[in-house]
């Protein structure tokens, strides 16, 4: 089957993959389901791993299918199988875990001590099938096209574990910051909007990307670039501040805000990456705030987000994309220059 | 009456401050109260204030009384007082807090929109009285000596208030570390060992202060200059890591030991400063840790720590000293040679 | 002034209050403040407190001024007052509190040591003007009628705080189940669509009710003398029932439903009362569900309905009457003829 | 192989169980394992069973072998088994879980979707070997007899999944009650003590109850027949109560307790069963508090407590006998004439 394969790190994000010929994967173990990737979402954290970003991180060997968004239609099971046919359409959690360590019996799939994620250290959906287990593996509900979905296999599962995290801590008329309107914090506002009273604040340089966060419910749009973004929310809030901040970007500027707009006990979840954070131990006690790093999401926590799909509570801005374009699509999004979210469709 | 004063922001502990004769106190709201202070508790933070350090994050006019751990006997009420009479001794939270504004009215002191904080924005306790009010007096159990307890005033009540967010993380089979054994580590160990049944592991770079960690209730000591802090808790842990650091130092390098030591999940509570945080945004994210700045605590939390002190659960380490060798105590912790903590006693 | 005053229990509402001409309030503490009241909103437990139901749970002195769901505007201020001025629109948080418990400073209004509840234990609103404290007064933002807004004093505040612990257990995909859409059911509804994403099944036996219900915002909605609530509960959530259900009814049939409808670790919420619990332990062993009270709420909550309120995210249906027709409205509600909620305007 | 089978219901526990030969059992699926019982608890629960009282709550064909508390050695697992090996020590999670549901998916075992029970809904432990699955089994620490601690698989579970439950609601400062220091109380007392600093105080009839409880880390020990429960809360808690009641009795007295003896805001956890709650919503009301149920608890759970074993935090209290005594035990322990937890040893 064809699949799109890195061989080098590079940051020629033009050139990046190639179209191999590989063979079909194969069911070794009882749990084990085989996929047919329908789309398969691309994500900042593509790019990150063809410039190299995760080999200090995890375990990564060369040539690597990519992709870890993926959805599609079963085509195979394990003979222990029970929660999913051949024929069912199915959103894909993007790691595979073992079931029996201790977080993976508290739910803490991404924390399992035998972990392996497809498109990082395994290969992944930019291909024909997918190999993958009964554990990652979500049936979607009737009508929800898997192309359509893909993205939040990732991008919307981070968006909505980061959420939930906030939300737990806001209460009506609290404000929350969402910081980058882009593949996931578009996700995010909705999320948000969804699941919690409080005001909403989206901050973002461009223009677009403000008017589709105050389409997708956002309260009031901030451009960091022009406004006085500490001054703003001191005005909103009647000086509190806000209690969370998620921050999709993670850049340098980004994360040294947060003693200039968290509300004293507040958050500052970091979900984008990139950046790095310097700033005095003193400014967190002085406002009493915390740096909270934030790392995808729980099996449960995606049919919560396939949940709110099916409400039509969230809704993705995708674009489709063949696997012969994946180079382009990794060029346009090194460039800044994608709205949404792209889909590859193999 | 004598007070001690600084009269301006200096490097040198050894004159730093001067013993002035100022007017006594006086009421001028109906819950105001009177304390005449039995003891002074003198913290690391007289020290920054002394430097210059706080100037930038509160209010502070010069000349000031310093002194924010404070205890004593109530000499004057105001007219509205019904929780203390004259005579009474008590332990003063250390901040001052209209009782009105939302925080205030969630019991979140630390965050009172009107917080006067004696010793860093007003006339503190080194002094032989002190103007607080009926909201920051709490009461003395029987047979507690008030210069004895005074410490847990702002050292024991911060860390207190660390140590109860940190327990609430924890459970059996858990590892927390608790960085630095001084004024405050001491006491977090101890609260630790009474509040959760998970494994403590202290870290002290001085010999006495581990043995004073083990004999307080660590479980496990470890010299950070000599041991093989992340590889000794990978194997003590089984891999899993500490799901909570408390980190009393707040040094750069104690900070930097985060991504290296904390467990996927969990914290690495800021409570000392001094030091900077210099990490990528991809280390919390890649291990899902949070770092949580962390600010004194609440005046019920100093309730509850008055709770443990009265069932022989948390024992203070203290010295004292006259008002006049307070320039001693000053420059004898600048230089760390001080072991738990010293009282001035006017 | 005039007043409405229960002078001896009595089961015949017809008769129930009479109107008598009453001292104004006057103001002995620092913090008092008087309220010309607006408007006074008429509750189902007046008609408890009629018939004695609370003499056995508060302390009740007869003759008594009726009314706890109060709103006017400030005409006095005790002398050391700062959060409002003569003038200012409120709304009174339905109890005083002292301020200086434990309970007050944990935010937990309802519990405090020295609490008066005007109405219940205290003079309340159904006359020209009210007693009450600095402590118990929210200003209105521009816009909202005092009148308006008064049922929030007690049934909205009542129904968020309810609806605020259940939404603390639910995530999308959840169900929630209200039971009853009158004074209280229709507010809680809207909570719940405001702060959460689960779905929401409404009971009720009359079909306006349910028209109301699915109005503001009801996603289902069941008539439990004619429908098979678990059947449909089952079939709806797959099987899994309602994790959390929200009783604005209390009797003993509504009571009863708890072991067929609550899912596994689900909570069942006691807000209306009247009826009796009679179940066996094993019931709630076998499906890990509690009965869990619920009791008025903050001081802090009825901030952040307020905040709901100004947000357009809740609206009351309300009609007016003069205190002359008070007992008028007291028949009718016994009798179950009134929608929404009725306002005594003095 | 012997198993002790009930055949039918029956109040006469002389009688109840026949020693009977039956089948080895055989492993059918790739997670499946075997253990030879090295010690089995019988609980009050195997009387419930004999009496007929779980025959309405779950699916239960006779004959069946009971046995639910067990532990013992591995003798053979399934072909895809990795976490334990021939001749390893485990204790057994009393319930088989499918692993793949979304309760289960949460870690909450006990509400999992495919649930089987040995010893209520399928053959149990009172037998040579059981049927059970890795993961159901815990590999026990080194030093630690499996027959010694079998009795956790169940009572001890039990009582640490509810304790955990109280702990989160405790400070310092708090009281706790325990009501019954039977073979549930006596693992209850010893798990608050190590991860709470609240004040604990037992209630018991029984004189050596009452002994043991003050042995294993009661502050205090009350008489129900002779005390007076609520007068002795009032006066130990300056008028507060118990922030948290563990019912490990759950009889009609005990229940009723809950009204007089538990905190506003707090909980009243009903373990035990057997007899019935008769209240008036009104009373949950007015203090609001909850009844909470409570049913056995999570695999992790158990991991923590042999956490808490291991460390010699929890020791049980037991006594052993053969399969052909089984009667002897059953008919004991429905007179009330055990103490402490009986082990069957095949």
């Amino acid at each position: 089957m064809r699949a799109a394969r890195l061989h080098e790190y590079t940051e020629e994000m033009e050139n990046a993959l190639s179209i191999d010929d590989v063979d079909e994967p194969q069911i070794e173990r009882s749990d084990g389901v085989v996929v047919e990737i329908d789309g398969a979402g691309w994500c900042q954290t593509d790019n990150h791993v063809i410039e190299g970003m995760w080999a200090d991180y995890v375990p990564q060997d060369l040539p690597l299918t990519l992709g870890h968004e993926n959805a599609g239609t079963v085509v195979e099971t394990g003979e222990e199988v029970t929660n999913v046919d051949e024929g069912d359409q199915v959103i894909c959690h993007p790691v595979l875990t073992c079931g029996k360590c201790r977080p993976c019996r508290q739910g803490e799939d991404m924390y399992c001590e035998n972990i392996a994620f497809p498109g990082l250290t395994h290969d992944g959906g930019f291909a024909e099938q997918l190999l993958t287990s009964e554990r990652s593996v979500i049936p979607l509900p009737d009508g929800i096209d898997p192309a359509e979905i893909a993205p939040h296999a990732d991008a919307g599962i981070t968006a909505y574990h980061a959420v939930k995290k906030a939300v737990d801590e806001l209460v009506p008329g609290d404000y929350a910051v969402v910081v980058g309107v882009g593949g996931l914090g578009h996700i995010g506002i909705q999320c948000l909007d969804a699941m919690s009273a409080a005001s909403i604040v989206a901050l973002d340089i461009k223009e677009e990307a403000r008017e589709l966060a105050a389409d997708l419910g956002a309260d009031h749009t901030l451009d960091p670039t022009s406004d006085d973004v500490p001054g703003e929310l001191e005005a909103l809030s009647d000086g509190t501040m806000a209690q969370q901040v998620i921050d999709f970007v993670g850049g340098d500027e980004t994360l040294s805000m947060a003693p200039d707009v968290v509300a004293a006990g507040g958050d500052h979840h970091v979900v984008g990456y990139g950046g790095h954070i310097h700033e005095p131990a003193q400014a967190l006690v002085d406002g009493e705030f915390s740096y909270r790093g934030t790392l995808v999401g729980q099996y449960t926590e995606l049919q919560e987000l396939v949940s709110l799909v099916e409400d039509g509570a969230v809704e993705l801005r995708t674009s489709r994309y063949g696997l012969d374009e994946i180079n382009d699509v990794a060029a346009a999004l090194e460039h800044n220059q994608i709205e949404g979210r792209t889909v590859i469709v193999p």
